[in-house]
């Protein structure tokens, strides 16, 4: 009961089953959760019930972003997800989005929270927010994520907080919960430091609102850290000797700028390479923090990381809660709107780090689409970042699949991240500097510093071609090849 | 002379033979002027003078945008110019850029200002500013644009001013200059309303920088703006409608928000749509003024008008010029970095109407290549407020080469605004509000919508048979048949 410091809240404890009955058939579900961290758990279970005992339950889902197999994955597989916004990345629903099942719109993630303020996708009918405790005016303390919650609270007709006890009751006061007025009333954000705090430390929730309260006890399904491989360790190599080249030309401070890094193993491993780095005096503005944040704590180089989301692996997250004193105050979880917005990604200068699914040479990325058709992920905040950061970097391997896939194409079969918006490309081959290059340069040097020597000379052949096909245009393309080798692949299994 | 009121520069004013002089070969050359206004007119035909006379001269040209005759179109033919940034639309520039003589980055004009001030295009050398005076301390009072001037004044080791007598000097008031610093440093810009002046009405400049005085009178060449076709009348009822329903809907105040629109005959049209709308109170923070902004604030119903540069068609320009006290306390000219700022488009809310070359039926917009491989103009600053826009609509005819293309195409074949970017196309024929949808269900509202009768059945054949080939996955592909229509009319003139 300690958890839950709002008397007036104390009669509305129930049962899972019991709030689950407040969900409406057709209508639209908010809920904590971001990157799999800090979403509801004991509910979607409740819901999932109720569907398997002859009930016809449909909702359209909003998150903050992906969320683990409790939520997206059960409701999946039961059918009961009509919509999905804004990112996801569990396989049954991938599934059913790749088969039409589930119509999902994958939206820049700091877009989200104003997409849903300003009531470009309905009204929110239920919120479901994963909370470590409710303070004494029915303010809702986050776990490891905020996300979209805070919005979501604000949106919705009705709150159902979802304690688990699970989480440690310390993770109260790591949050700043801030959120902006719509225009016309909208302010400048006061963040001028990676560290300022601007908000509360909870989600502000009239306690009128909230008509449920339920325990859980249940893990979040965070993904675990590959070992670093050999290429991961030669990208962030790459990486770090561009780093410092920009510094010896005067164009980065000594101690960089803020830092901001996708999420997986290899922009994991890519992070972690500045441990062994010379640089120190470190900052990260990101949008989830991941084992190598506290890597970098632990070896003094990190001073300050602010993001919405803490996905630590299930290996560290044992050591990570038990030592948190010592982490606690140099992490800041803010609203996904704060932590990607564009406003605040360029005032700060951040220094952006996403992974690309392939490149084409003239520096186009996909980062959500496998052959244009089959969506993976979704955009995520790589175009938050990318579009704003004082330089924006992507990194891939060269290949994927043993060799049959080449991560730099003549076309990419899907464009996430325009030619205008990617400075720079890393491979374990090394680096493209695309800044200020024409088109055809920029190929010149993506194809000759980054492709993989197995592709290097039909990367040549296809450019060559196409620069006599089109008399040496801005950006020249044989459209009838541009696509052939995804198209190959699709027929032989293989673009080679 | 009583246009240099800074008595010490008053024996820098020489010819423009002389100034020119002062122009290295292998340097970096930065100039005012954006949308063709404000650039300088006399320096360009005698740097092409030395040319003429033998001299060898390469030079790398910077401005604010699209710039006239005068500088990009004869430095092109006399073939001084070997990169050119961030933006153009001079036909002798684009032939040379598009038969591979010019190295040219098309860059979004908001970031073009940081791309300097952060050193990623080198150092520039001189600097080439139009302008209407120079003040008593040396402070440069721009003409008709700001553009990247303030920036490039800020950057270069020597200054030229270039003073246009033909440009009047009741223009001084109107400009507001505030450049931002350099990360780690920068604060929020305090612009909050739309009208808000923060700078300076001169670009601030040591008069030990101006190396060389020169007089002009020589018009800018604006381009004409042509009569309001039929269809631009339909984009224009269509988009207004939209407007109104929004705001039936309670998603958009009475007054609307501040509205941007991109430059040229079509969004001349369609902005001049609202003199016979119900709205009134209306305000621009937008990137080029056009005849509709003087028609609008004729009418009583514009406000204030905020952007970074004027161009007003030769027709009106003598009427403007004759009346311009009755106009000059509603406008407000600032640096592209200002007018185009992300943070302050997403905090003011600005609704966006850029113009499309092609759309394609999952919402990817191509704003700046023919048939994938030549390129038409550039980005400008069409992505700085799609991307941060309250709304971004996309406008564009439904077919083009009297029917010949298609606009609406399966799949575009160069992509400058990503699915994730454009939330509303209007053609002639209709809106589809893509706000929320799956990749199908805009693919669906699109061809139904938007397309044109000629060309939407096979837009749905190539959309049914990709659904079946590709299992009904997120965004159907038949990667084969994508790009064929851009194939198909390169071969046959027609994509019929």
């Amino acid at each position: 009961m300690e958890r839950v410091r709002c008397k007036k809240l104390i009669d509305k404890i129930m049962s899972a089953d019991e709030a689950a009955m407040f969900i409406k058939n057709n209508s639209i579900v908010g809920t904590s959760g971001f990157t799999p961290s800090g979403y509801p758990k004991a509910l979607p279970a409740a819901l999932a019930r109720r569907v398997e005992n002859g009930e016809n339950i449909q909702i359209d889902l909003i998150t903050g972003a992906s969320v683990g197999p409790e939520l997206d994955g059960i409701l999946a597989q039961k059918g009961i997800i009509r919509r999905r916004y804004p990112y996801q990345t569990n396989p049954d629903i991938r599934n059913s989005i790749n088969s039409g099942k589930i119509k999902y719109n994958d939206i820049h993630l700091s877009h989200s929270a104003q997409y849903l303020k300003y009531g470009f996708l309905g009204q929110i009918d239920t919120a479901i927010i994963e909370a470590v405790a409710i303070t004494e005016d029915g303010g809702i303390v986050p776990s490891t994520s905020v996300g979209n919650s805070n919005v979501i609270v604000e949106c919705a007709n009705k709150v159902i907080v979802e304690i688990n006890t699970w989480q440690p009751q310390e993770l109260e006061g790591m949050h700043d919960i801030y959120s902006t007025s719509n225009p016309p009333l909208r302010k400048s954000i006061p963040i001028i430091n990676v560290c300022d705090r601007i908000g509360t430390p909870y989600i502000p929730c009239n306690p009128d609102k909230i008509v449920a309260i339920v325990f859980s006890d249940i893990t979040d399904k965070t993904n675990k850290v590959a070992e670093i491989d050999h290429n991961s360790k030669l990208m962030a190599e790459n990486l770090i000797s561009f780093l410092k080249a920009e510094v010896n030309k005067g164009r980065l401070p000594k101690d960089l700028l803020p830092l901001q890094s996708g999420v997986g193993s290899v922009a994991n491993a890519v992070l972690g390479g500045l441990c062994s780095s010379e640089f120190s005096n470190l900052y990260f503005y990101s949008e989830v923090l991941q084992d190598s944040a506290l890597d970098l704590m632990d070896c003094g180089k990190l001073v300050s990381a602010s993001a919405t989301s803490l996905t630590i692996s299930p290996e560290r997250l044992d050591d990570f809660y038990r030592n948190i004193s010592n982490y606690k105050d140099k992490i800041i979880l803010r609203p996904q709107e704060i932590s990607n917005n564009p406003e605040i990604i360029r005032k700060l200068g951040v220094i952006s780090i996403n992974t690309a699914i392939e490149a084409d040479i003239y520096g186009n990325v996909n980062s959500t689409h496998i052959m244009g058709s089959k969506i993976v992920n979704g955009i995520g905040g790589s175009g938050d970042f990318a579009r704003n950061a004082y330089i924006s970097v992507f990194t891939t391997q060269s290949i994927a699949l043993n060799g049959r896939v080449s991560s730099i194409v003549p076309m990419v079969s899907h464009v996430d991240h325009t030619e205008h918006d990617v400075m720079v490309l890393v491979t374990e081959n090394g680096v493209a500097d695309l800044r200020g290059l024409s088109p055809k340069e920029r190929a010149e040097l993506i194809i000759e510093n980054c492709a993989h020597e197995d592709y290097k000379k039909m990367l040549w052949d296809y450019y060559i071609s196409a620069k006599n096909k089109t008399n040496n245009s801005q950006t020249p393309h044989i459209l009838r090849e541009a696509l052939s080798w995804h198209e190959r692949y699709l027929e032989t299994g293989s673009m080679k």
